[in-house]
């Protein structure tokens, strides 16, 4: 069976997002100014051929720590669908 | 009330997803073979002050439209908590 799994990569609420403060920024100058933080990740979905929902997450878990999360600096969810 | 507004950004299924074509080399030469797509996002939280979730919602959803992301590329979905 194919699987969809949605992994969010975020970077730890602990550092600093550079990224999501120049976003907040062009937000406040767009008269958004509601918006009062922003945190900025990666949305990731991969397309996993696997027996059951576990073995899917077990192959995405493997793919976040080998490759797309940086432990040192992100953390990551994984949803399977 | 300080909501916060989960975005997912993700590119039009029609368009090719350069990186993560790329990142599906990675994960096939890691050994992770029965990952057969990719496709890489940005996923964006938000914290907003509103008086309701509607209005949370209208404030995230333009941000999206003005700056977050590029119609002609991608698409957007909101996600309130």
């Amino acid at each position: 069976m194919v699987f969809t799994a949605q992994i969010n990569v975020m970077p730890l609420k602990d550092l600093l997002d550079p990224q999501g403060k120049a976003v907040l920024g062009g937000l406040h100058s767009l008269g958004l100014n509601n918006v009062s933080d922003v945190r900025i990740g990666k949305h990731i979905h991969l397309q996993i051929e696997a027996l059951s929902k576990e073995e899917a997450h077990q192959i995405a878990s493997d793919a976040a720590k080998k490759l797309l999360a940086n432990p040192v600096m992100e953390m990551f969810e994984i949803n399977i669908i």
